[in-house]
C-alpha cells in the first residue's frame, strides 16, 4: 500500500463522508493503522434525538509520553455538487492541488499525520513512547456523539494522553502562519423584557417594551468587557438577534427578546460574565423596565496552552519545513481542542483554511507534503526530548 | 310594526351579520325604512381578493340641508358562544340590559338612529330638509368594500351632504360623557438596516445590523413630535416590531428590520411627518449606519370638526337628556368618519363602548332610549335652525 500523504487523502476524500455518514473513511484509517501495528478501537456513540455516529481511537506502543493526533472524518455537505469544477469525492489532482470536499477540513490533515507517524514509527522501531489517534465522526454536525464522549471512553479505558495536536486548518494564508494555542469560550444569553400588550391609539393603557430592550442592550454594549490579554484580543459581545413578531402596526406588542453570544478570554469564565451581564442590565433597567435573563448552559470555556517547550516543538519543526515564524493565536471560533484540553494540553495545526465549506474546496500537493515534514520533524523532536 | 329602538335594536342583534355577512340586517332596515317612506339603496362592492359586501343607502327627502346618520350592522365575530351569559345572537333583555353582539358596535346605535329619524318624520310632515342613512357592512373587516366606495357611490349620484353623525361608541363610561370632534391620523413606516452577516467570532469580517438599528429608533424616540394642540393629544411615535429572525446565535444578521406607527395631530400631515422622521433618523445614522425607510400609504389624515354650532346641538342634547357637559374629545383609534370628513362636518357620538368585541356585549335599555332622545333633539334643533 503506497503511504503518501496525496495517496492517504485521496483515498479519504473518496468516502462520501458528510455527517453522520461514516463513509468508508474510518474503516480506511483503521486499515492502514492496522497493518502498521495499531491497536484500533470503533466505538459508535448513541444519543436520543441524533444518529449513531462511528468513531475511531488507535494507538501504537503503551509507553509513555503518549503524543495525540486529533481529527475528525466527517464533512460538510458539498452544496450543489455541479458548480463544483471537479467531483467533490473523487479526490482529482488539477494544477497542482488536490480537489474535494474535506481537502483541508480536515481529511488533508489526517492523511498528512498518518503519513508522518507510519514514516516515524518505520525508522524508529525502538521508540519507548506511544502515538494515538483519536478520531471522530461528528464535529461537523450536532457533535453529541463525538469527541466528548470517545474521551470519556478512553479514559474508561484507562487511557491518558501527554500532549496533543488537533489537524483542524489554522492557517489563514499560507501553510505555516498560525498555530493556535488557545481559544476563546462563547456564552450565549437570552433577554425577555415583558411589557403589556394594547392598541397604538392608547398608549397610556399599555407599556411598550420595546424601549426597555432598546436601554438594556444600550447597557449590555456600553463598555468593552476588557481589552485583551497576552494572548487573547479583547472579549466580544454580539447581540444576534432581537425579534418582538408582531404583525400588527396598529397594537404594542407584549414582549420582546434577543439572544447575545459572548466569545469571551481568559479574564473570564462563565460565571463571571453572567454576574458582569446582570450587573449592566440590572443598572440599565432600574426600576422601570421588567425582563428576564437566561444563560444557555455552555462547554466552552476560554483556555490557553501556554508557549512552552511542546508549543516550541511545533513552531520550530514549522520554522524548518516554510521558513515562517507562525503567530501563535487564540482567534476565531470554538474546536474540539476545548474538550480535549481537559485531558492534556493542546495545540492546533493543519492546512490553510481559505477553502474550507466552500464550492471547490481544495489543497497544494506541496502543502501535503510539507504538513507531512512538520509532524514528522514534531514526532522526532517531541520523543527525543523524551528521552 | 314596533319602532322603539329597544324594539329595533333585538330585530338587528338577531341578525348574524358578522363581517362580510349581511345577515338580514341591512334588509331590516331597508324594509323600515322604505315602510317610512325613505327611498332606499343595497350596493354590493367587490375588490379582487376580499369578499363582495353589501351596503345601504337611504334618504327621505330631496331639500338642504341634509343630515346624515352613518355607521355599520357588520360585527366582530361573537368567540366561544358559549361563554356568553346569553345568545350573541339572540337579542335578550336581562337585568335592564340587551345582550348581543353589536349592542353597542353599532348596532344599538343604529337602531336609535333609526327611531329618532321616523319620530322626527311622523311629527314634521312639513320638514324641509332631508335625512340620510348611510349603513356599511365592512368597518370591521377589511373595510374595503365599505365607506369609501359607499361614498363614492353616492358623490356619483349626486347626492351631497351638510352634516353627519357617526354613532361609534364614544363614551367612556357613561351615557353623555364623550362626543368625539376629530381623529388623529395614524402614519405606519418601516426601516431595514443593512448589515453584514458573519460568524460571531470574527466580528471585523461583519457588520452587525442591531447597533445601528438601536441608534434609529433611539433618534426616532430622542424627542417628543409636538406637545398637542388645543384639541388634540400630543402626537405620539411607537416602535411595534424589531424583528431580525435570526436563530444561530453563532451568526450575526445581515440585516434588521423594525416597524413604527404615529398617531398625530392637526400640527402634521404625512408628508410633513415623513420629512420629520426622515430628519431624525438621518442625523441618529450619521454616516455609519445604512438604512432604508419607506412609509405604508395611509388614508388616516388628523381631522377636526371645529366646536361650530353643530357641535353645539349635539353638545345641547346631550346635556338636556343625561345632565351631562360632554368632552369633546379627539383621541382614540381611527374611525369612518376620516372618509366622511372630506365631504361633509362630521362628530361622532353614540353609546358607551366598555363591552364593545368582548364576550357578554350588551347595552342598558335605558340608554337605549336615552340616545334616541338626543338623537331626536339634534333633529328637531339642526332643522330648527335651518329654516
Amino acid at each position: 500500500m503506497e503511504l503518501s500523504p496525496l495517496s492517504l487523502a485521496q483515498s479519504l476524500l473518496r468516502c462520501p463522508s458528510v455527517t453522520p455518514e461514516e463513509g468508508g473513511a474510518l474503516a480506511f484509517i483503521e486499515g492502514v493503522l492496522k497493518e502498521a501495528g495499531f491497536e484500533v478501537h470503533r466505538p459508535v456513540f448513541s444519543e436520543p434525538g441524533t444518529p449513531d455516529v462511528e468513531n475511531l481511537y488507535a494507538r501504537y506502543g503503551r509507553g509513555e509520553p503518549c503524543l495525540l493526533f486529533a481529527g475528525h472524518t466527517d464533512v460538510v455537505p458539498p452544496g450543489d455538487a455541479a458548480r463544483w469544477t471537479h467531483d467533490p469525492f473523487s479526490g482529482e489532482i488539477h494544477g497542482g492541488e488536490l480537489y474535494g470536499r474535506g481537502a483541508v477540513d480536515m481529511k488533508g490533515g489526517i492523511a498528512c499525520m498518518m503519513a508522518a507517524a507510519l514514516d516515524f514509527i518505520r525508522n524508529n522501531p525502538e521508540f519507548k513512547g506511544s502515538i494515538g489517534f483519536l478520531i471522530t465522526g461528528d464535529e461537523e454536525g450536532p457533535a453529541v456523539n463525538g469527541t466528548v464522549k470517545l474521551l470519556e471512553w478512553a479514559k474508561g479505558r484507562g487511557e491518558r494522553f501527554d500532549h496533543c495536536i488537533l489537524g483542524e486548518p489554522t492557517n489563514p494564508n499560507q501553510l505555516g502562519d498560525m498555530i493556535k494555542i488557545g481559544r476563546r469560550g462563547s456564552l450565549t444569553g437570552r433577554i425577555v423584557v415583558e411589557g403589556k400588550q394594547g392598541h397604538v391609539a392608547y398608549p397610556h393603557l399599555a407599556d411598550n417594551p420595546i424601549p426597555g430592550m432598546l436601554r438594556l442592550i444600550s447597557g449590555l454594549l456600553k463598555e468593552p468587557l476588557d481589552h485583551g490579554t497576552e494572548h487573547f484580543d479583547a472579549s466580544n459581545l454580539e447581540v444576534t438577534t432581537v425579534d418582538v413578531g408582531n404583525p400588527a402596526s396598529n397594537v404594542i406588542p407584549a414582549e420582546a427578546r434577543a439572544t447575545f453570544n459572548i466569545r469571551f478570554n481568559d479574564l473570564w469564565n462563565p460565571q463571571s460574565l453572567e454576574e458582569e451581564i446582570d450587573r449592566r442590565l440590572r443598572e440599565a433597567a432600574g426600576n422601570t423596565v421588567r425582563y428576564r435573563l437566561t444563560m444557555d448552559p455552555t462547554n466552552a470555556v476560554a483556555f490557553l496552552t501556554p508557549p512552552n517547550a511542546f508549543v516550541g516543538f511545533i513552531a520550530d519543526a514549522i520554522k524548518a519545513e516554510t521558513g515562517f515564524q507562525p503567530k501563535l493565536s487564540t482567534t476565531g471560533g470554538t474546536s474540539d481542542a476545548r474538550f480535549i484540553v481537559k485531558d492534556c494540553p493542546v495545540v492546533e495545526f493543519g492546512l490553510v483554511g481559505q477553502t474550507m465549506h466552500q464550492i471547490d474546496e481544495r489543497v497544494p500537493v506541496a502543502d501535503l507534503d510539507r504538513l507531512t515534514g512538520i509532524y514528522r520533524k514534531v514526532l522526532d523532536a517531541y520523543f527525543a526530548a523524551a528521552y
